[in-house]
């Protein structure tokens, strides 16, 4: 959604202004012209910031309030859950005993790549914003450590919680946090990246030095995998995902959380707040 | 052996102070205690720069001279030339009609990679110094265009010589090349690192602006992979490469250049002269 907001060429196209921004959104049919759908039912669809909206049969996917709340689908059975789960299998390739390192640690990705990766028998290491993040982190999703972002000497702290180096780090911030973990950074380390929202706000490169020559030749001299990827780069493995985190779900391996906030006016704090880490969880908006 | 003269923490060692740098070599036999070498036979050796060794028959490998010249295996046949046709094929991925950019157009590396990928169907611009190299890239090894890097413009050049964009950019050079190349990189782009020759003699991070944070952002909107790597990791591929390099070879699909400099006072100047590009062609020492 943040990337839409720009003219900055990337992989989605810019919403035109004065038009509402594009989202997944769970919706309730009020009027159904197709047989497949009913007053009533509850869908999956692809659409905008808005409370009613037009939408074709097609485009819409039944949801199973029986399998799963609703919502679900617009977190760990969906969009970010897939993009924790394959991110980390195709590029972060975990094997037992790596050590993993995710920012945003709390959130609706993050969360989900620290979780799944301790199930595969990974060292796994957060990083999120404020003690009662860090504490959730550790006590309730299970990670090995979290640190305090706000806290002084990330770098220090990062090395101390990560003694034999680092293998996977799934960027999904950029910022303090990837300057702390590139010295870390063990020989074939991998790195999907999946977000910078560090940088997001930025119009200009940061006053220098210019650490682009260094990362260059940590690289090389790491045998480093750096990759940019979306989601819909894995659309193929959508089946093999859902069945394997709706069993984690089911036997209680996968914990989540919701920060929801209420009413369309409610959209544009709640987005700008989930970009500033003020979300404690997945960040919803309730229409209803 | 740049990497091995700085205590940097790299892949190789550092040489210690006092000691002569290690190097491949060809060498020929004085006198053997091993049946399976005899006096005269010539042998490809890991050693260092110097005129006289002691070696391990089980670390030298005899070589044919009627197969090739015996300094083939320093170079076209050698550990450059499974370089560029390891990282070509597991990192660079290359599919007829893709666009590949190459600095050091001319060298043991550059040129291997262009003339390979033109043997698949790409569309091949190297980058040289001087227009006697680009012109030796164009019309003796083939490629598409080859652009002067001591010209200025070198961003509109590129952006003119890849109408179609860039799909694979094999980086040996870092430095104005790379900042070329940067904006051109198409989506899934890949990026074998196998050399950052214009920093190896940083010993600070240039002055700003910081691109570091772009970087990641482009490697994030472009589904980039960039990826380190040096040659022994592909140690499996020795004999396929082999075959099909000799088999270039035999039907002149490859043309190899040498740039031999006499007695082993040269080595510290064609050691520094290859580095700021003054070889042309594979820089080779000869001691007899």
């Amino acid at each position: 959604m943040r990337g839409r907001m720009s003219d900055a060429r990337s992989y989605a196209a810019p919403t035109p202004l004065g038009s509402p921004p594009p989202t997944e959104a769970v919706a309730r049919v009020l009027l159904s012209n197709n047989p497949g759908l009913a007053a009533g039912d509850q869908v999956l669809v692809y659409d905008a910031w808005r409370d009613h909206t037009v939408a074709k049969a097609a485009n819409c996917r039944k949801l199973d309030p029986a399998q799963a709340p609703v919502q679900s689908w617009l977190g760990v059975l969906g969009m970010p859950g897939r993009t924790a789960w394959a991110g980390l299998k195709h590029i972060g390739k975990p094997k037992p005993g790596d050590t993993l390192v995710v920012g945003a640690a709390t959130g609706a990705v993050g969360s989900l790549v620290g979780q799944i990766a301790r199930l595969q028998g990974l060292r796994v290491v957060g990083v999120a914003g404020g003690a009662e993040k860090c504490r959730h982190a550790t006590e309730t999703l299970g990670f090995d450590a979290c640190l305090d972002r706000h806290q002084p000497d990330l770098g220090q702290r990062m090395a101390d919680a990560c003694p034999r180096g680092i293998d996977i780090y799934f960027e999904l911030t950029g910022g303090d946090v990837l300057t702390a973990v590139l010295p870390l950074l063990n020989p074939f380390a991998r790195i999907p990246v999946c977000g910078t929202i560090a940088s997001y706000n930025a119009t200009t490169a940061p006053e220098g030095p210019d650490r682009l020559p260094a990362l260059m030749r940590l690289i090389l001299t790491r045998s480093l995998t750096v990759r940019g990827f979306i989601v819909s780069e894995f659309d193929a493995d959508r089946p093999a995902f859902e069945t394997e985190m709706s069993a984690w779900l089911a036997s209680d391996r996968i914990v989540h959380k919701e920060d929801i906030s209420h009413g369309l006016d409610s959209m544009v704090p709640a987005f700008i707040g989930m970009l500033e880490g003020r979300n404690f969880g997945k960040a919803l908006v309730r229409l209803d």
